[in-house]
């Protein structure tokens, strides 16, 4: 039954047709119309906000109350994509977690490229802190480049000794601006999405001329010591594959807990397709169980280090 | 609180006696010794049984209802341990799972090298098949060498047309006894209980001259092309580290389902350490959840096939 969900979605995938107009605007609008009236369930309220001077939206889902929150970057390339495209993945989450999400409307490129989109994201993290949010109920997700977001979030923290969050997901995360991945080449005939040409547009539009190994574009090769529990997922048909396999090799080496989770022939971020494929709605729920883990593990060890302070 | 709990482990282990005596009959005694009374909790009956000739132990925990049976091959690098010596991780499993469990005695190198323990845990499985037991109610598990003699067992009956099981649990598998995982010298001095030296006596013990690339004790190098959906466990303290990044890399490949823990801090077969180290129970937790899942999934497709037929 399933496999044969797979097969199917990734036909119709690949025979879809394809967005000729390969300017910024033309993939933009190519992109949205992808997220188009997200199907976000009962009893969601979207709320236009800002944070760290970013302008968001806050999700909340009703009958939710753990404490925490989860800030979600959405995938696009850091070309394309918006804080709404990010709604349905984060509601997805903030269902399944119990807590609110916001989600992001970072700059892109190319009008704002790297370290732009860093710097908002950096800034909606510190505003969260300096709001009172304790770091231990702060948990991140993000999809694709969004993933490789949150871990430039993580780095930043650490480099300026502020606390880590609780824990972060991130699903078919974009962790090597150089496209060094053997599955680069090797996954091309298999992903229904994306070439190599394809991503490589999308790096040139966000590097404009920087180095594409710098940690903040390109953590697969980061030191990523200190940094909070991972949950990385992704599907076996993505040139992006090796993103995460070479992420979860460096996480063990810096000695960060990371779980890798390959889903067979299922396309980058299958999440989206969760109500039409089984392994979407599954890995999203195993991605709320993790976030809940983390949020209830933090929450006793930061109360004691409270009173002890 | 459990960063500590982990250091103290890995400190009590790097400075635990070694046993000097490098003979097989005293790895045996020394490795017996630490599985002597293993606490396996309340409501547990031990049944010694035979199973496609060879023998086992029975492991049955009180109020297990779930249909199923966990067959587990234990660890020891093919020249050590036993089905008792088994009998701790089954047990926690078949808890957790709520079926029975099967802890099995495969023979030993020297005295029986390569193919053997291959050819008795291969007998087990197919005389459950035999028995009238649904591959997929039958999950496997097993630890270090044990992980890696289950994929030999998967990629057995895939040879032979059989079918798989629903799934399998490898707690830190030996998949490439060619011992060329860069971890085999970078995570030396981390590991409080492998050097290569210690892996490569029992390699040659195992393998008597045969390829150490042979898929069947090798599968880190296979097609693993139709495996049931794999759940790698790992502690980051391991030389065996690249042994589970590589053959989650290498089911990626082969379009498999896999999902990669890697616990940071933590030493080889780390859930030995339940009640000791809070990691320990949480990923025996994990591993219970992903075979009942599994169980679960496969039931109703089979039943659907069985009234088709």
């Amino acid at each position: 039954m399933s496999h044969e969900q797979r097969a199917m979605i990734i036909e119709l995938m690949h025979n879809a047709p394809q967005s000729e107009d390969r300017t910024t605007a033309g993939q933009r609008t190519s992109f949205d119309s992808q997220f188009k009236d997200p199907e976000l369930g009962e009893g969601v309220t979207l709320r236009p906000t800002t944070l760290g001077g970013v302008e968001a939206i806050d999700i909340a889902v009703e009958g939710s109350d753990r404490p925490g929150l989860i800030l979600y970057l959405h995938g696009g390339g850091y070309v394309v994509g918006s804080a709404n495209t990010g709604t349905f993945l984060a509601t997805a989450l903030a269902r399944r977690v119990g807590t609110p999400a916001v989600s992001l409307d970072y700059r892109l490129a190319p009008e704002a490229p790297f370290p732009a989109a860093v710097d908002d994201a950096y800034a909606a993290y510190r505003a969260l802190l300096d709001g009172g949010t304790r770091a231990s109920d702060i948990v991140l997700a993000g999809d694709s480049a969004g993933g490789g977001l949150v871990l430039a979030v993580l780095l930043s923290a650490r480099r300026d000794g502020l606390p880590q969050p609780a824990g972060a997901v991130l699903f078919s995360p974009w962790t090597d601006l150089s496209l060094s991945g053997a599955s680069m080449d090797a996954r091309a005939q298999l992903d229904p999405i994306f070439d190599r040409d394809q991503v490589q547009w999308y790096a040139d539009q966000y590097l404009a001329g920087r180095d594409p190994l710098h940690e903040l574009v390109s953590p697969a090769f980061a030191d990523l010591t200190g940094l909070p529990p991972l949950l990385i997922q992704v599907g076996s048909y993505e040139v992006l594959l090796d993103d995460s396999v070479r992420l979860a090799a460096r996480a063990a080496e810096s000695e960060v807990d990371v779980s890798l989770e390959i889903v067979a022939g299922v396309p980058h971020v299958f999440q989206l397709l969760a109500g039409n494929l089984d392994e979407a709605d599954e890995a999203l729920d195993r991605a709320g169980q993790f976030l809940i883990t983390r949020l209830d593990v933090e929450r006793p060890a930061y109360e004691a280090s409270r009173q002890a302070s």
